[in-house]
């Protein structure tokens, strides 16, 4: 099959009687490699052979003529192995130092390959190659720290990601990205936002809603548009880059607290809810559309983790007809937080308002947001609201519901208590609550 | 003060001491009138008087300079009486039947009315005027049925708001208008979309953001374009009519299984998800966009009534972390459905997915949704969809999660048994499901 090999490469290949999963040794000069030959993917570099070395990295190496290959043996299943944690720390010795973390998903996989496995569909070479033409250089760490669907992605994942981030801030990365399935991607990149303060450089979340292996992929156009924020973007933070429009030139650069999937196929799936995008990005160049209140790049910041979250908390949206019986279950379980998602400006049926003042009695974190996603939610308006708010139960601002939802998780995990909790949640702490309300839908 | 009384009328009314509230008697020729002078809006015909008589029912008396008025006795709280169900029946003899239905919500209210109970802002006369110059004559039933917030609207009120639309139909209404909240709107207009069936004539839900005392209000514009589009429309169904873009002299009208409210308090708050607009609407035109598979109207058919929904339904939203606990509290409780809201394609946390087998082993429906709102689900695409659909999960196609919550309900409550159930839900009943996705954000 030799998926992904074009040329000359797949010449070489095809004549030695090699196949995607042999063991092959490869001899560069004097060196030799030895490895299974893993696919690529025809949007990068055909001048190159990529090798998963038994030490588990991939690495990739340039074509010459004078290449000697040969078949150690042939594809066995046994050989191929899976490791939960696993770094590519294949060096290019150049400038500018970017940190590029895996954890699994559409981007960085192959769906059908025949191993069954998720395989990586890019090495660290694929990443530079990208970047060529940008008169730069550029040394790429590559770590896979997962390699899960989005879906499967909780808050220990959250944890062991923040804390690989900020090491690598702190052993002089210089920008961070970061490949992630979309279905969570929003969730992520609000817990990070919150987790990571005063960051020297942006970390960007990057995902795909095709892979690279089919002709529609969004995934090679959002890859590079990321690389090239993370390295000349004027502001730090933590970011999510996508496809945005039906345009294929440009990716959208959006707040980690202010994006959310908007559609379940389409490429241009994120949307910023709430806020304007910070900018939109093609090939050429950078256009910022609203910085408001972002922190500007600078390498003399040090990165703070404040890297805990609350488990405890439901995330209630309500319903016509909805029984309270609910709440009372969650109060009898020990959670700590419930994120109403009720409707309109923040309304719940009057049914359910003794279980939510006793939840509150009871020393639960209450808060406010609303399905409607967009608009601010507002609870002085109608009567009933002013009832929650007397209650004790908080409202969300301009915040949607996931976002306030990762909010309690982090408040209720870093407050000392409630009383903490609560105005730590009403904080703006990166970006998530503005205090005009936009009416502009940006779809 | 005299709200919405101006030039002759309030001159009239001042000059005999009379205020809101006060019961006064009124003499047109040899009729006399007594009741509570209510309050009038700005916004309709300024030469009427409105009366609240003491069986309950509201009166528009047309102001003459022969009109003898008399204060029979200042305001006091304790005469103006509250009754749930309440019809104003005063009728004007004329040729087009429509039936107007009040249940509550901004546009049918004045929020803070000095008595503090909610009052009906308009009434038959005022309808009738903002159709004078169609070159029609009507004779509207107008319906007080409930007067309540949107958010305590059950499915009680879905069945009582079906049965009263079928006995309007029955009785030779030519198109029927509902006055709703617009928190649950949505909600509403899919349960109604679902329990009747065969409409000869179209059935209008109709809200509004701001109420008809703010200069801001939508609620004039939805609603003459609710009454022009219940003769006007070439086709029957139940369809939502409210303002939908920052145009004043457009409303659109939606699909009642595909309207969703998209903003907390934007005046254009209502978006078709998955679906074009049917049409668009001002004073002068109805401008059809998307009518497919549309009944057409058709005064001979006869209206079918399915009006029985399942009551223990569960709206569950996944999100990271998440307990797997909740759903075997909800099979222990007895629910019947469990309606997922899941990530992306139609994805759960593998950590909830023994629980999912679990209620499905014991019984209940469980079918997919996304909360990305626009798309379809598709649970093919990824190994761990294909097990969902494997274990029973059906999922819900191009609904959004409201939508197919209230048809999980429907069919659960109409169905011989689970398998029919399942048949009912994914089949396409009130343009719910469509076989195309649409990959256009209406926005």
């Amino acid at each position: 099959m030799l998926e992904g090999y074009v040329g000359k490469v797949r010449e070489l290949l095809e004549k030695n009687n090699i196949d995607i999963g042999d063991l092959i040794q490869i001899k560069d000069n004097e060196t030799v490699y030895e490895g299974l030959l893993m696919p690529r993917y025809e949007i990068f570099d055909p001048n190159y052979i990529t090798l998963k070395l038994s030490n588990g990295y991939n690495i990739g190496i340039k074509y010459k003529p004078d290449l000697v290959i040969k078949l150690v043996s042939k594809y066995s299943k046994s050989e191929v192995k899976e490791e939960f944690f696993e770094t590519e720390q294949y060096e290019v010795k150049k400038k500018i130092n970017l940190s590029f973390i895996g954890t699994g998903g559409t981007i960085m996989s192959k769906i059908d390959y025949r191993t069954g496995a998720v395989k990586p569909s890019f090495n660290v070479e694929d990443l530079i190659k990208l970047l060529e033409n940008y008169g730069e250089e550029f040394k790429i760490n590559m770590i896979e720290l997962f390699k899960i669907f989005s879906e499967d992605i909780t808050i220990q994942h959250w944890k062991k990601l923040a804390e690989t981030i900020y090491n690598e801030f702190r052993t002089g990365s210089q920008g961070v990205i970061i490949a992630h399935g979309t279905d969570t991607l929003g969730y992520t990149s609000a817990a990070l936002s919150f987790a990571l303060q005063n960051l020297p450089h942006p970390v960007i979340l990057v995902g795909a809603q095709r892979s690279l292996d089919r002709p529609s992929s969004d995934a090679a156009l959002n890859l590079k548009h990321s690389l090239i924020f993370s390295y000349k973007s004027k502001y730090s933070g933590v970011y999510a880059i996508l496809h945005s429009t039906s345009s294929d030139d440009y990716s959208y650069v959006h707040r980690g607290t202010r994006v959310r999937k908007m559609h379940t196929s389409a490429r241009y799936a994120f949307k910023s809810i709430n806020s304007y995008s910070v900018a939109k990005i093609s090939d050429n160049e950078i256009i910022y559309i609203d910085t408001e209140g972002l922190l500007e790049r600078n390498a003399n910041r040090s990165v703070e983790l404040y890297n805990n979250f609350e488990e405890k908390v439901f995330l209630l949206k309500v319903y016509p007809s909805m029984n309270e019986e609910i709440i009372y279950f969650l109060i009898e379980r020990g959670y700590k937080g419930i994120l109403i998602e009720g409707t309109g400006l923040g309304h719940v049926p009057s049914r359910i308002m003794d279980a939510i003042k006793y939840a509150i009695d009871k020393g639960l974190l209450v808060a406010m947001s609303s399905q409607c996603l967009y608009g601010r939610v507002n609870m002085y308006v109608y009567e009933k609201g002013r009832l929650l708010l007397k209650m004790g139960v908080i409202g969300t601002e301009d915040m949607f519901p996931e976002t306030a939802l990762v909010k309690m998780m982090w408040c209720l995990g870093n407050a000392k208590d409630i009383e903490d909790a609560k105005e730590l949640f009403l904080k703006n702490i990166a970006g998530e609550i503005s205090q005009r309300t936009l009416y502009k839908y940006e779809l």
